[in-house]
């Protein structure tokens, strides 16, 4: 099992990605058979291609990402962080829960975020 | 499946209830079947009977709740809260982070608990 450290680290590694990197710096954080569930009760994607996929909708976005907090138990985090997307003069913010478990080099095996569309707050 | 709203309602009457109910007022939150995984990796407790025990161990502490963001997707939430539990001088604070999910009257059928000793702040 990974460590409680290395596990907090990819999760920094992913919050970063998805704030200034692009879609094949956050798929590498990612298990080749990794499921991504965003949101919570949606079709999953399944495997690197598929979630490179996914990724790729948000690499042309201006975005930028903060950590709040982690928590790890056993070989799964749960942690908040912030998403802010601006699209010219309007900006989109989003903070929410992901859930993720590791392998034992912590990557991710498993991404599962809980939010909706009602916490998405337009500045 | 429940409201947003209603699961809402209830991870609000669970965080009151962990904080300044009895272990019967937390547990009427759970369905019958429900199972409890805290913290997430140990042995999860199944139904009732389990659940009502392992709130037993919580209810002669003087604590206090707060919670902080809820986050539904679905069926399912994920929230971060505090506890705050004191003995005599001593203080120990701990924020999880909780995932459930609901049945179609908003009651619990699964909980997890993320988080671990070393989140544990001792004042």
């Amino acid at each position: 099992m990974a460590s409680a450290d290395d596990i907090r680290a990819t999760v920094r590694k992913y919050v970063e990605a998805v704030g200034s990197g692009t879609a094949a710096d956050v798929v590498a954080l990612y298990r080749e058979d990794a499921t991504v569930e965003d949101p919570v009760g949606t079709e999953p994607h399944v495997g690197h291609a598929a979630i490179t996929k996914f990724y790729e909708n948000i690499e042309p976005l201006q975005r930028s990402t903060e950590l709040f907090s982690v928590r790890v138990a056993g070989d799964s985090a749960a942690f908040s962080f912030r998403v802010v997307t601006t699209f010219g003069e309007q900006t989109f913010t989003l903070d929410p829960i992901d859930v993720m478990t590791f392998d034992e080099d912590a990557r991710i095996v498993s991404m599962r975020a809980f939010w909706s569309q009602d916490d998405m707050v337009v500045g």
